[in-house]
């Protein structure tokens, strides 16, 4: 998905959060914003958003000398998620679904994004863990989840946030875990989880974690290592976390499924679909496959 | 008040609104960010929101070839206003403190904002009216600005946007109509009112209205009209209305009843209060003048 005239301002504003993250510095900030509009304003309009956002942090960590600006707002959200685990675990076992409700609860975990929003309260995602429990959900979806997972060999799971990486691995409880490969990024990046936080999640101890190389905020696959690469070709059926990944991989032809929460007008005007929304949505590849075969038949 | 470094990503978003309002024309909205980054990467940050604004927005006009690019948003507020400008008045006059009543609804119209909000819905207007009319307010700053406009013989009404002077007619209409002027903007920006809007409101029917002479949304006096700093200067009471004449007047030693909703956190930071808040609240000059007379006796 290339990016909208819209994320620029946006840009500007997450470029002033991560120099405040980074240094108390005002003259820092004030450079890092001259800098990031002198190079917004020679912006490829051609590229997807992570690819700005990875140009951008670039920048920033260069600027304040600071190589991981969101650190202890990371820390601050793992511990708070390791906080809500055991119950909403137990919520998850006690459900008549439990595959639904770690879905759900995954969705909500989304929120946890320091790119779309400069602050998070602590009760604002125990309320959206609370609506997502509840809102109107497409069932449909979770059974075609539910069926593609099985069919699988290779799963690759692309994780999204920090914090939110725990919630992540409720739903990567209910997977068949021996056939998942958990996915974070390779190196800082706004509040996206790493491989430390993938260790403070405790998923080491579950299923396989690789990292991607990267620090795109999402998957831009000519950016990532040579390892990673092979896995993704490899991997028979992708589930990608959070806007980022849905940006950088919506036209990709692979078999992926998107799992996010809609947080920002422009991912509501590409999904079609109001701001807050729960997504839990197939790529094209899906449905040409099943053209395919219907084709054939 | 200095612009915040946060108002930067907020007036890049406020460009491409106002490139949309003004063409359809992808290019130009391109070439419009392309030129609003580089103006901003290149800030005086001594400057007030407003003045930057007044410099984008005639940047925007020139490129645009638009002279007006809000005129269809501004004919749809004040219509709108109008159509439930009646039964307000009834509600004022039947209500037990008219003067608040008016205030508070006053208040309600300033959130016909589209330099804040990239769009506003109708039922939206309809709520916050809704809201305002029961929300805590402070009955003691109702009193003293009563007490202020009885006390003075000339008061000089900056009116804010057009749909909103509908409901600024609503306070007028409380006052002593004899001894106020309202003024509006010399010429268009963003969706202040000008004169074109206080006669589709009908307040020339009822009281003096002259304009600023200016296109700052807000008022910098030194880009008003001599004629306008004149009757700034001979008011003994001013009555700003919204945010835009609060970022330009705050600083300004001269006896003033701030009247707006708080609708961006640089403003609530100002104010030291949350967003959502109805302001009614006195310069300075005020308490100086306090403590002077203290001071003497």
């Amino acid at each position: 998905m290339r990016i909208y005239l819209d994320c620029i301002g946006c840009f500007v504003r997450q470029a002033l959060d991560a120099a405040r993250h980074a240094t108390d510095d005002e003259q820092i900030h004030k450079e890092v914003l001259r800098r990031v509009l002198r190079m917004a304003g020679e912006l490829d309009l051609s590229l997807s958003p992570p690819a700005i956002g990875q140009q951008i942090h670039r920048l920033i960590r260069e600027l304040t000398g600071n190589d991981d600006p969101y650190r202890q707002a990371k820390c601050r959200f793992n511990n708070l998620a390791l906080r809500l685990y055991p119950d909403l675990r137990k919520r998850i076992i006690s459900s008549s679904s439990p595959l639904e409700t770690a879905i759900r609860l995954a969705i909500a975990g989304n929120i946890i994004d320091l790119g779309v929003k400069t602050s998070i309260l602590e009760n604002e995602i125990e309320g959206v863990i609370r609506d997502c429990l509840t809102a109107d959900f497409d069932s449909l979806a979770v059974k075609a989840f539910g069926d593609a997972v099985s069919k699988a060999e290779r799963v690759l799971y692309l994780a999204d946030n920090a914090g939110e990486i725990v919630l992540d691995r409720l739903l990567i409880e209910q997977l068949p875990v021996e056939k998942v490969t958990v996915a974070v990024k390779g190196s800082p990046v706004i509040n996206d989880a790493t491989m430390e936080d993938a260790l403070l999640a405790g998923l080491p101890r579950i299923v396989e974690v690789i990292d991607n190389g990267s620090d795109a905020p999402g998957t831009i696959l000519e950016t990532c290592s040579e390892t990673f690469r092979g896995r993704f070709e490899d991997a028979d059926l992708i589930v990608a976390k959070g806007q980022g990944n849905y940006e950088t991989l919506s036209d990709v032809d692979k078999k992926i499924f998107f799992i996010l929460k809609v947080k920002c007008p422009v991912i509501a005007r590409e999904l079609g679909c109001e701001i807050g929304r729960m997504i839990l949505q197939k790529s094209r590849a899906f449905s040409d496959i099943g053209e395919l075969v219907k084709e054939a038949e």
